[in-house]
């Protein structure tokens, strides 16, 4: 195998003949494959589902001296606060629950922002001509459309190994039209970067023009290590209090990836100023959030340890995914010289840079030939990838030998790419 | 026992001596009573908690090719769109799954018209200066909350023994800035008055200046009668459709009311139009509601059928409460001529109108001597009840003997006020 960029006209004439057929093959075997999306495989879903059986007895529905099968406690159950609090570090009266949802607790943040304004807000962000969003990239495709939705003007960010450039993020902070950033602190969507303790510091003392800008923490992925231990991480709530900026950031987490997706519960976490700030705005919205559920996610996680011991079952089944996509990547994209990746150890993607302009055209090879993956450029804002150059890469959902068959067609797709580009 | 107002004034000083002795008796008792909200009680709550057990194998959560377990399926699970389908007479393609909260589902709609607009929207309804919304009074003071915080005049509509009085809705939306409605059209919330066929038809048939007028149709309790047989209610959806106006119409129901308060499901029922333009506006706030408490639900209540069978238990537990709060006021307000009341056969609450400029010293009264009411004036826009005379009893979450230590001080209570009102 040689780098195609080293190949003479004649020998890319040739290779291009060849990956041509082998594309064809594929196409005639008439796949039908999925790696567009962060879902757990079956295995996984049924490897916790053990959680269906926990709770059965109406006895145990009274706890704490709240029947959680009635209306109330727009907090929620105060023991779910706790298992959230002891995940994330920080206090449990720092955390307010959700539902099964915390990209809907995220969508709710920002909508109260726009519609009456944050806690420190002068006034509401719809009232703010040519806000503005900061956003890493790559980074979350449903981040960047909920600030599209609301009319923030979306900057991006450059994502480094420690984070996004925090030079920059510093810089841009001083345009009181800023008014938040989106985060995915460990294991980030889609690079699967952990930021560094001193990005994660610089964040806590970030010194913003606009009094209400919002720093929204998604730790999504905060005990979801696949590969290794599990791996510390700062408490950037308690670090905000210390710096004197408690109501700069919120913090996001759930069970989607613990138990059961999109049948979990999620949580947010900030300073207790900014969660009674909320919860009187939510309590507009609705009475309460489903606490069964939440008290059926403690009865089965019990505690941090005990859920650090759920996510190696979860470990032990997207570990040989992640090594299956990372094994194709090595040996047929790596010496051909067409991209490069990060090789991340937890989270739910592999964040894969082709040479530039590759990425649609591959994306769309792949569907050609039954492989669906995320649409090229979703992990930039309004999804213009100034390269076209990112695709991400979600191995959770198929099984190992589904991975080698859709790896294929990536890679063959991406050679071809590369070879009609090169002409 | 005597009318007050027939009352010599002598007369009514001895009754004042022995009505405050009386009251002063019952605050020594330190009552510690509530009934101020919806709120079922414990023996409600355990007559349906099989639920907790109905949905235990793995196996069970995949059906209609769909894993429950897992993301996806914005519009919900197909067997629960039918099950609401089929309490609600409409068609399960018209019906969109939600989360545990239909006050929630209201909310993001009004929301989504404030920020986005509706489906007929010339401009959001944050654009239009002087925006109103039609309130039916008494009724339910989340819903006046909700229209408040989005900024519209709320204007105030009487109820009739039919309904809301339809000459006059059918005047007000000739204006192009009334924006929407506010109904609970059976056993409506306080008045358990159920519209009639007229002015449901009346409804389907309105001709609204505005053209993304909505009639939010909050059909809480569509299967909660608790005196005599289940009542046949007619879909406005289909009503809608038929006169032409299929978009007019956003109907909501829960099972916060059929298994648990909060932990429940919900639903919106529409045109497919709306459904289809709202689940789009909804994708961006969340990838899918909690499929696996769709399932549960389901599986408890299997059809309209088992489900009225299940809301007979509730009955057999509300109906003497009901009958206790009716029977105090027969005895002890009607015969003193002091107030006047509904006799619901469904929903959760009676309806209690004070003589004039009662309402709130009563509630007061009664706050003191440690029973908790609903605020009075709750029952209309920003909490302003200009006859100061509605207040909206709760009889579901005590047991019979504390809801008779309540009634004595409400009743007392009111007697005071009035005494003391009389001079």
């Amino acid at each position: 195998m040689k780098n195609y960029r080293e190949m003479t006209p004649a020998e890319r004439a040739q290779e291009r003949a060849e990956v041509q057929a082998h594309y064809q093959r594929l196409k005639d075997l008439n796949l039908k494959l999925d790696m567009s999306r962060g879902k757990p495989g079956k295995d996984q879903l049924d490897s916790v589902s053990d959680i269906l059986t926990v709770l059965t007895d109406p006895a145990d529905c009274i706890c704490e001296g709240m029947d959680v099968r009635n209306y109330g406690f727009m907090t929620g159950a105060p023991a779910a606060r706790r298992l959230m609090a002891e995940l994330l570090g920080c206090r449990p009266e720092e955390v307010m629950m959700g539902g099964s949802s915390s990209l809907a607790l995220m969508y709710g943040l920002v909508m109260r922002g726009y519609c009456f304004g944050m806690t420190r807000s002068p006034v509401p962000w719809s009232q703010v001509p040519g806000r503005k969003w900061l956003c890493p990239v790559p980074g979350y495709d449903r981040h960047f459309k909920i600030t599209e939705v609301f009319g923030f003007e979306m900057i991006p960010v450059p994502m480094t190994p420690d984070g996004p450039d925090m030079d920059l993020v510093e810089e841009l902070v001083k345009d009181p039209l800023v008014k938040g950033i989106w985060c995915v602190p460990k294991y980030s969507n889609p690079d699967g970067i952990v930021y560094s303790q001193e990005t994660v510091e610089r964040f806590a003392k970030l010194e913003p023009a606009a009094p209400d800008f919002s720093v929204i923490w998604d730790n999504a992925y905060c005990v979801h290590e696949f590969e290794g231990d599990y791996l510390p991480f700062p408490d950037i709530i308690g670090m905000c209090r210390e710096a004197g900026h408690p109501d700069l950031v919120y913090e996001f987490a759930s069970t989607s990836k613990i138990t059961f997706p999109g049948a979990g519960i999620s949580c947010m976490a900030s300073s207790e100023a900014n969660v009674a700030f909320q919860a009187k705005l939510l309590g507009v919205q609705m009475i309460s959030y489903d606490k069964v559920n939440q008290l059926r996610q403690v009865m089965y996680l019990k505690d941090k340890e005990h859920t650090l011991a759920v996510m190696k079952k979860h470990a032990a089944i997207l570990q040989p995914r992640f090594a299956c996509v990372l094994r194709w990547l090595e040996n047929e994209i790596a010496p051909r010289g067409l991209g490069h990746w990060q090789t991340p150890k937890g989270g739910y993607f592999v964040s894969f840079f082709t040479l530039p302009g590759l990425a649609k055209r591959t994306v769309a090879l792949c569907r050609e030939a039954g492989v669906v993956l995320t649409d090229a450029g979703a992990t930039y804002p309004l999804g213009k990838d100034p390269q076209d150059s990112n695709i991400r890469i979600a191995p959770s959902l198929p099984p190992v030998h589904e991975l080698e068959a859709a790896m294929e067609v990536l890679c063959t797709s991406l050679e071809l790419a590369a070879l009609e580009q090169m002409g």
